[in-house]
């Protein structure tokens, strides 16, 4: 499947409904933030067992949860006018650039360091 | 472009530089939290023409936090063993159970409180 | 009451439970970051109108969730070793350099724009 | 310190830069959970000895996100009519009938399905 074919469902199933008044820039990354903290909320307090267990025994729990984040994210990015696919083209090309495979794989620096020092 | 072609190319950056021993699910839920969060914050204090002259000004800006979102939560479905797609689709479905457009576009409750009602 | 009085009471219900075991700084960090997301859910998709409505008959369960924040940030703030008044009026004291008066206040300049500016 | 004097501080620093205008409840809310999340990420990817290290060397960093959250969560308390000690005392007792010690210290459950009941 692919993204403008999910994308363009997004949009008729908001359209059909008259929510693009409500879907403002602003409150769709609330919304998008909002769900990304309920779905972390499925980890939390757990040990690694813990969180493998959660994943076999409510799968479809956090599938919700991960369609949630999609959802309000492909519909964010259509309202701000940015193409996702050609966002995450671009942006994993800037990150292979940060972190070149021979440095981010060879080095014996912390990957928490490693990966923070590149950030922007 | 493909979902699949895109988690392909995200998973194939991930392994060549050996990081899957990083990402595990908790923690790449916090990132997916965290990056939401920096999208946020484009929008933080801003009225309403401030948000469209942000967008129209840091265009770029706002796609680069926009793929990130989208490379954790790609990373993220594929980790827990989750096809993003199969579960958009899912979610969509019950979502049009649960916001019947007759109901939802008829109505004259308010918006907020209409979706809040039938949130799970 | 002083914040110190509120401390050893947070601090003396996790030791009662056995709990600070589970309390870990990223856990914690983690906990306060889902309960602000939850306190944001609160004002979603509202207008200004239905945010002052939404206060007046929700109170309780708004102040339950500022509450669920509070306490983890005071947990935390134990749990990494700093005192949160102390921190608090070295963080206004930055502040106050960072925004003085006279420019934040006299100043044309959009507010969201200004504090961006200033922002770390 | 009392909660009170913290709160005339904050107010007044406010008032004095003629900020409450901007300083409606859904933006106070973003913003604190905006800072949450800038606290997380003191965390992230970092194993527990690597948090450890974390505390020690960037202790006035964290001290900082940490009065950052607290100035916005104090601001917001303020705006909404709700008195946060209070608040806490009251959230803190009904935790105390919810996870009442011989229950949860004695139990052998595990502590995260423990208090994923208990919560409302």
């Amino acid at each position: 499947m692919t993204f403008d074919a999910i994308r363009a469902q997004i949009v008729a199933f908001r359209d059909a409904r008259d929510w693009d008044q409500f879907h403002q820039p602003k409150e769709l990354a609330m919304a998008l933030s909002i769900e990304a903290s309920e779905l972390l909320e499925h980890f939390l307090w757990k040990s690694t067992a813990e969180v493998e267990q959660r994943i076999a025994t409510r799968r479809e729990d956090i599938a919700d949860e991960l369609a949630d984040v999609a959802v309000y994210l492909i519909e964010l990015a259509d309202k701000v006018g940015v193409d996702l696919p050609t966002a995450i083209q671009r942006k994993m090309a800037k990150n292979a650039l940060k972190y070149p495979v021979e440095k981010a794989k060879g080095s014996n620096k912390k990957y928490s360091e490693f990966t923070e020092e590149g950030a922007s």
